[in-house]
């Protein structure tokens, strides 16, 4: 498209290239950009680039850190033989959010998905095992309730049961202040088989 | 939020502050920035630099350009004596799309919106009056069919009446393809006032 000039394509064609941005959104970005005030502008360039050169993995849990070791792997507190199982840093901070988990995590940084050619190898897999040579008593697999998230708490299961360390999983079932008549029929199945005792 | 660490928090805030772009996406977004190539995240950052440094107004039509004059202005083989007045680039660079406009267009840079404080002289209205000491036979107004579209019509209509040039506004109406079972009554209503002879 060479309807504006090739700065402005460009950026267009840079914005459009993010997730979650498609064609229209990139204009809009990429004009309230160019009106911005200047010192904005350098801040908000500057936050890709510094947040880019800075931000690595945690050396323990490989979450996304500006710190060799992240806050909560650092932490002495946190109860260190007990490893949960996340898919992304996002998943973490989440957790994080309730403020009532108490032990340290573990990020995969994908899960296994045959469809999109995601195999064990290229996920953070062989590190959890190598973390596994510790004092650990349980890991807590929360990948997500998706076919990928399941398959790939199925595949870390099987593979850590024969080190004797306990495995378990986060529940499945009905969120909290969900409406049943508005509840898929899997996940309503799903919180039958998960029911427990009151 | 101290979730993540403070080059992730920064840039954090400084996505979620661009339009249409909630915490949750500046979230996705962040990370994404983070797991992607150095040379992309390069690309990305200059592009909006460089957008920023770059792209200027048109000293004529005041589209956003990187050339003193854009190249819709530049082209003599434009019909210079009808401009299209447009709230902004993108309003311009629709109409280009169609291909089938000959004239010139004039940039507003935004609509008069008492709500939102902003006055004929917060657009560029100055510089439209301006122009049409030259050679101008036909003023089109493209603003759009909002409240703040149609009062800016109104407010230059009557501004440049006085003047002696002709002054003509977009037709409103029912959008090709529309079923008329889903367009609002406003429209309808707009669409029958405006009927033409078949």
């Amino acid at each position: 498209m060479d309807l504006y000039s090739g700065h402005i394509n460009k950026l267009i064609e840079e914005l459009a290239a993010l997730p979650g941005i498609g064609n229209k959104s990139a204009q809009r970005l990429a004009f309230h950009l160019i009106n911005m005030p200047q010192d904005k502008v350098n801040r908000l360039a500057g936050a890709i680039l510094e947040a880019k050169e800075n931000v690595r993995y945690c050396k323990e849990c490989y979450t996304l850190t500006d710190q060799e070791v992240c806050p909560v792997c650092a932490n002495r507190n946190r109860n260190h033989g007990m490893i949960m199982v996340v898919e992304n840093t996002r998943d973490l901070a989440a957790y994080e959010k309730t403020g009532k988990y108490e032990g340290v995590y573990h990020v995969l940084h994908g899960a296994i998905s045959p469809m999109l050619g995601i195999g064990p190898g290229d996920i953070k897999l062989k590190e959890l095992i190598e973390r596994l040579r510790g004092d650990v008593e349980e890991v807590i697999i929360a990948t997500n309730s998706s076919l990928e998230g399941e398959t790939t708490a199925m595949y870390i299961s099987k593979l850590i049961k024969p080190i004797g360390v306990k495995v378990t999983r986060i529940a499945s079932g009905v969120p909290v202040g969900g409406d049943l008549e508005y509840i898929d029929e899997v996940t309503l199945l799903r919180a039958l088989e998960g029911r427990t005792p009151m």
